[in-house]
């Protein structure tokens, strides 16, 4: 493709939140010219880019005909029209990552499935079509249920413990998948340009809410031991080479007690385990997306120092105009920054931002990190 | 003031250039809503606000019209309308840096006055109403003439070598200084909140393009003996202070070959001389700007590693669409941030964009930045 893009390519990406919004922040350094098509007149990315569609991202004309105004496609959240990409393809609009990529991951069941004939560890799945088939499950109890689409941020996703809760599960396409007593979760984002060069970022550490089952807490790099680090970028690269995709790709992984590696969950895209790559290593995930995607070169993913990413998620119980209630008390800490999504209303759990902590000791990061949790709120 | 202002408080800025758009990509990470005004419809900020308006910013009734529709006024140039700024003061809108301070540092003859009166040392000068003043100047030859009003970046200053020169000397109000024959530009950044808290950058180096005048190399931080840093650091702290400025201050400064410090020039805004904080401290000057101007706790200032800035130019005997040659090679190199300035075309000098450098050993940064500058040309 026509490298000197920069001014006259013209990108477009399917989706206008905070990835989109974090993306377009490293755009502007490149001078690339962003379209943004999204469901919502008050998307985040709304007033930051050169041109801003709202329209539905899971319509096949919304997107085809948003997509024929741009040079090269791209994706901040994966429930987009796939058909419709397929399409542009076939017409040669670039769409990175690729649509039979974003096919795959879109449904939880050919994830899996894809995990299994390509020899990548995960937990013992089975496919099951409605609520029906859970008496004839070959999963022993407790097991998860996850719809095969459309989850995300952990709806879709329950926990069934005894058969009485057959009733209220999930009565749509799912996997049931072995209980996993994870010891921790962790992640590794890679990239991969056209080119099949690949660069993979430091291993992270999470912490989930457990209400919300969101990432809430991660570290970054993680202090495992060098070999589980080894193994997990290794994972990562190898999925990213398996699928041949140009772009990011984010793999969330179980870590468990016997030291065994788990592959959860792949996202296509820049994600939330990477958010702390913005201050915490050398080149960030919204710039190293781009690299990718413009086929330059991939930048150096070591980490600058330690880094503690908190999620800032809007309080239970509040609905309504956003307020953020202790960012100026946050912000006489040294090493803090501080993002918001620019989303007008909060509602419970929703990500209104996140914060990041930088700090040459780790601990202290932590701790910094868990004071900043008491003190920002988000309420309305 | 209001401090809940997330995502209500509409900021304005004066002019619509790099300065204004490395501003936006901070004042997106606090929902700050932005509307900027700038005489050229194709200014680098244009699509990255709230709102942009196209006018001039030396017309009292636009800049006062415009200056109605915000809660905050702030500049990226100095050049703008003071009389509306002050009207605007006194109908209660906020304007920080302070329309008072503008004024001052608007006339480079008032600005040598406040040095003379705070005791501030600075090069000896003389104010001159027209070019027939030169033959009775009783500063000597040689000696530098400088507009009092409107030079910029190395336009309106002249060198005065001989009588012979007096006929093409600018014929306007200018000081004329006594020709410093010095070691080294260095330059401080301050910024001065409302509650009077003062927060200084590092002391940083700065080599300049003996043809375009401009700053083309800056190092962070200078190993200039301590008592020169502290020396130039408390420097800078008092004419914060004397000015009771609001906002961020440029001081650029020579070292003469004695050691001793002259100020040379205020800017009451980001500067060119701290596009290096963006990745080489912990906190860049358009979020400490943002921070001073909203009333916030100040930023750390500390360097997190050596950084090196280098501007690019428009390339000599080239105008027109800009192109930019090398990017992609440059890349390649570990710890390299490019920054583009989304400027449409080029011209001999023009700043299209700025590279960073930053590495853990100093003379591996200076060595990477000016193979930086052989690689990349802004042609047309």
């Amino acid at each position: 493709m026509e490298k000197d893009f920069y001014g006259d390519l013209r990108l477009g990406i399917l989706g206008g939140g905070q990835l989109g919004r974090m993306l377009i922040q490293e755009a502007i350094n490149l001078n690339i010219s962003v379209s943004v098509l999204d469901p919502d007149m008050d998307a985040p990315c709304k007033k930051l880019c050169d041109k801003f569609e709202t329209g539905s991202l899971t319509d096949f004309e919304t997107v085809y005909k948003f997509g024929k105004q741009v040079d090269m496609l791209t994706i901040e959240i994966e429930k987009v029209n796939v058909d419709a990409l397929e399409k542009l393809e076939e017409e040669g609009v670039i769409v990175y990552p690729q649509a039979r990529v974003i096919r795959l991951i879109q449904d939880k069941g050919l994830q899996k499935q894809f995990f299994k004939q390509n020899d990548i560890p995960t937990a013992s799945f089975q496919l099951i079509s409605s609520k029906e088939n859970l008496k004839d499950a070959h999963i022993p109890l407790p097991f998860i249920q996850k719809l095969r689409k459309d989850g995300y941020d952990g709806r879709g996703v329950r926990k069934i413990v005894e058969e009485s809760d057959f009733t209220t599960a999930f009565d749509a396409p799912s996997i049931i998948e072995e209980w996993i007593p994870f010891e921790k979760e962790i992640a590794v984002i890679v990239a991969r340009n056209d080119d099949g060069n690949v660069a993979v970022f430091p291993l992270v550490e999470m912490e989930f809410n457990p209400h919300a089952n969101l990432v809430e807490f991660l570290i970054s790099p993680s202090i495992l031991p060098f070999e589980v680090q080894q193994q997990a970028e290794q994972l990562a690269i190898k999925i990213a080479e398996d699928l041949q995709i140009v772009g990011l790709l984010a793999v969330e992984m179980f870590l468990t007690p016997e030291g065994k590696i788990l592959v959860n969950e792949l996202a296509p895209r820049p994600h939330n385990s990477g958010h702390h790559t913005i201050e915490g290593n050398f080149t960030s995930q919204f710039a190293q997306h781009l690299r990718a995607i413009f086929n330059l070169p991939l930048g150096d993913t070591a980490a600058r120092s330690n880094a503690v990413m908190i999620n800032l998620l809007g309080e239970k119980n509040y609905e309504g105009l956003a307020v953020y209630e202790g960012l100026e008390e946050v912000l006489t800490e040294h090493g803090v920054y501080i993002h918001l999504y620019g989303k007008k209303f909060t509602k419970p759990f929703r990500k209104m931002g996140h914060v990041t902590v930088v700090h040459e000791d780790r601990d202290k990061a932590i701790e910094i990190a868990k004071n900043i949790q008491q003190t920002i709120k988000v309420i309305a």
